[in-house]
């Protein structure tokens, strides 16, 4: 059994691979910490991981850490992972980060979106843990930068077409909507029931929020070209799920089977990716809902030609916690999906 | 005081009306009649408006509505609109019409979307209901078509630019979320309870909604030239509200100090359109839940210049029953905010 | 006009007395202060009332409040109102206070619930502020204090019973569940959007929860013996609204006819209670949603005789700010029902 | 692999058993059907269990399917059950029935509550399907009659105290609330989504509910005596989970931790029972959310005596369809945990 250790376990992405690392067979957590609920058991914490959860949260201690685990998932917000990451990697273990911190391969492009980085060699390490990308480059990291939920959802609904140099890669459009367990597990006015229960609203539009260098760094690189593309998150009054609208012109007419056909050769094989036909129903969040999965639907607009693209996945399993299980898989040689055929919970 | 009738009064812009027009000073709702619930007072078919609802539910009979009511609010689907309208007018009645049987000023558009209309003379008689573009005409109007829910928060969001020439008018896309009693009262698998719960989901994406119709004749108009937009409506799950985000590309360089200025201005002394300054937050569901009012923030992005606009609106309110009565202050030389002085429920 | 003062204008109950008061054609606030958002606008610190909040909120200053206001409402924690209510009382206002410093007539009962009391002489002058029992000492009060939310649906939900001494006064059972905006603005782990969107619990069951205090001082009063109350709160995931189902055993058999007479001349001429007859439907949240009413279903088990009540009520407005206002108006010699004729909005 | 049928797939209990019978080692699903999506792949009528369900939906005949499978879980209405069950039993398969048709072991009871029964010879066969219960009898069953979801809940609550005979059978309260899965998926006025959306109610109160029924008669046997309990149903606007707070006056003082070990020893080694300790959080449907436990918390109150039990589970699993999967692996010898092993879905 691989000995897990989890850095920030109380946290929603910390919460969720514990839930998931449960149900895998060939791991075991053996560590976890925290800054709250020390000394509590997991089942305790979190009553609704009760199930088997007897181990007890400790403070962070890099020694007693590197003692208990072999490989770490590190659940920290970007600033505060980059030195814990750092700490577990000299002591030769395996580093699975869900922060933003070594997502940016260019350490001046972080430093202008999110801040100082004092770990610039591990930058050039890291891997960004998109398995549909960089499957075979992950095999073999030893640091994996677990990407971004709203990115994961764009990229991979774009990835076909700029892949294919088939849209204009200067107006690319993302109206983005978000639940809120994306905002983390720290209360704020911002957060509180009754200031979002029934409500709806866009925030950080126009340019402002931090994934933009994220999305636009990978999705550069597939059409090689730089591409600053408009994004507007939204917070949607739910738990789980993003669910991103995309739009782009294309260079050439392409029709809902040139798309449909477009992507699933583009994906043929991959594991957690899934395709809405033409004529199916477009992708929503209760089908993706507690699973790995990414759905996306491509529909082309006859009167003006435009593509619209529907991209949805759970932002703490595909978004978050269940990548990283899917990077550990890769890393460690198990079978992918492993830990990962949850069904969608619906109703 | 001003006898009203109300056809259709229980569906959701039928009971939306009541709640509106019974704070009131100058009217009294004689009539109402509805397909269910007949023989029931307003206030047992319809508990939340219980309080000085004694007025019976009748089955529409044009002799009966002509005798008891001096104006018409017909809040029918739309293709069932049409001929009671026709009869009410026949009877010399006023008329604002909640469908979309007379929005669309070219027959043929309607017939394109909607199917077979009956009444093309009306068509050509009806003035479209927007009272910020056409208050000069509704004044003298005896049929104003009121607009629909979508449009109305995008005809809003963008006449400002469209009017000054500021934006291409070729690559506008509007994503549009909305809350569920816009789909009305009528039970059916898709807006079954379970079914929203937690979910978010588009649908009718890439040119397939027939609001693009009524929007493209206004903004078109606007722009003088015909635009083709890419419209995306989305199931928000939640009662009320709807969130559009705007997006379009300047033809010069236009900050958020210009875009203020520009809105500003567009809008001075408009009673129910209410701006976001560039610093304050964006607009939200909640500071308009239960009101006329329609809130705008538009935004510029430094990085590659595009706008985002996000307009929102309480689509029983100002998407259909409070612009309805706010047709009807503007036919009668009543106040224009006579009946439409809500304060936001929030929380 | 008269001239008003909120003190915690930032807070649920504060923002919602702004809500009903902009309604109220004889008032006008003229002093607000808070905690936050000092030196800002009502409608920039609260986006959702922007309409004519002009008025800046200041930091409390007993002076500065006395010198612009003639009457408060104030609006703080248990335990933060009472120093702040002497205050405003010595310097000659009439004041309605929210907080539940006044509502004990025994200072020994508060501080067994609450704590130290520091205004035992302003207890004695206090007059509990439930119109439907003490319409004529709240006339003459100087001093008025708001009941509780929960308190406010068990008290009018039992009060036609015990005061006819119709049920066992040993066994009643309280099963209450309220809408988050009831445990205020204020944000923690236990109102963060996502531990609460899609769950329901119980919270200070069996004997716990320091509403019973007020509950057993009123209904204890009515029978005229020491009641003991089975009182259990449950958080709704809902913003507003407090259903409370009661239940007691009849000391002779009645019917549900019987309840419904009993229950309807009660509370005859009543402005604000409303009363579910025997085939109507049940209360619901909906029904009263941002009004001031109470709405009670009574109803008898044929199978063994016991009696259900359902009492329904928006905890912000009769269960809070709008029977504060209530009071106002009877203090004030205005009618009764100013400013309090909203309709339930719904959908 | 044991050949499993599912009349009903379509309903939530029908998919709840896809999606828990997937992940089932021991099993695969040969036969569906259904009176809607007839002739479509499970994994198109149900975009959310998409993965690996190509078995296609046929009309139900009864040769097809007692070709096919070998045990059937049957989830159709009352009254809808009977027959099928009848010719799936005369084929020789064993019945897991989902509905009510076979709980009342007195068919005078049943016809008095639900309407006439044919198959009066299969009641007395049917073995009521709840393992804490009757384990030693559902392991030689070939017809198991799955409890419901509020009795589930309520006589698993109750069952401590009744069995040892600890509390006054005749003042039993039951006060339970129900998230919206449990009305099924058929749409219908009530279950429309904005009627529901921020509401709650009560319905069926006062003798009304035909739950009762089966409650009485399964803790009336435990206690020896026949019980009419008073009963009290709710919706709650959330999709899964039922919450039921019962109260009850015990015989002699029990303090919260006599409770807890009495509840302890009753349901120790019983695999999906779990308490809530004194001094823990009270259970919440969070805790139980897709999983098949059910989570109950006995308390004491000191100042009256009284017992309140919050019970809760999630309607759909424990309530439904995972019971019903717990029986099969009872009567087939499988682990009675084998497919149930799910962790809540939290947030």
């Amino acid at each position: 059994m691989l000995k897990i250790g989890i850095i920030g376990v109380t946290g929603y992405t910390g919460m969720e691979l514990v839930r998931i690392l449960q149900s895998h067979p060939e791991v075991e957590i053996t560590y976890a910490s925290s800054l709250i609920d020390i000394g509590k058991r997991i089942g305790d914490a979190l009553p609704h991981l009760e199930k088997g959860s007897d181990l007890v949260i400790s403070a962070f201690d890099a020694t007693d850490a590197l003692n208990k685990a072999e490989i770490f998932f590190v659940c920290l917000p970007h600033g505060k992972s980059m030195e814990i990451v750092s700490l577990l990697k000299k002591g030769g273990s395996k580093v699975i980060d869900l922060s933003a911190d070594f997502r940016l391969n260019d350490v001046s492009v972080y430093e202008r979106w999110y801040g100082k980085h004092t770990q610039p060699d591990l930058v050039r390490e890291a891997v960004y843990g998109m398995p549909e990308l960089y499957r075979e480059r992950i095999r073999s990291a030893t640091l994996v930068a677990n990407p971004g939920c709203y990115p994961t959802s764009v990229i991979l609904g774009l990835a076909p077409l700029l892949a294919g140099g088939l849209i204009n890669t200067q107006d690319i459009v993302i109206d983005s909507k978000s639940g809120i367990s994306g905002a983390g597990r720290d209360p704020a006015p911002g957060f509180h029931f009754p200031e979002l229960f029934g409500n709806f609203l866009a925030y950080s539009v126009a340019g402002r929020h931090r994934h933009i260098s994220e999305m636009e760094q990978e999705i550069g690189k597939m059409a090689g070209t730089e591409i600053n593309v408009t994004f507007s998150p939204h917070l949607l009054p739910v738990n789980r799920g993003i669910l991103s609208s995309i739009y782009a012109t294309p260079v050439k007419v392409l029709g809902d089977a040139d798309l449909h056909s477009l992507y699933s050769e583009y994906y043929q094989g991959e594991p957690f990716v899934r395709l809405s036909a033409p004529d199916a129903p477009l992708p929503s969040l209760k089908d993706i809902r507690g699973t790995n999965g990414v759905f996306i639907g491509p529909r082309s607009d006859k009167r003006n030609g435009k593509i619209t693209i529907i991209s949805c996945l759970d932002n703490l399993v595909k978004g978050a916690s269940g990548q990283a299980v899917q990077n550990m898989n890769i890393m460690m040689g198990f079978p992918e999906k492993e830990g990962l055929e949850q069904r969608a919970l619906h109703p």
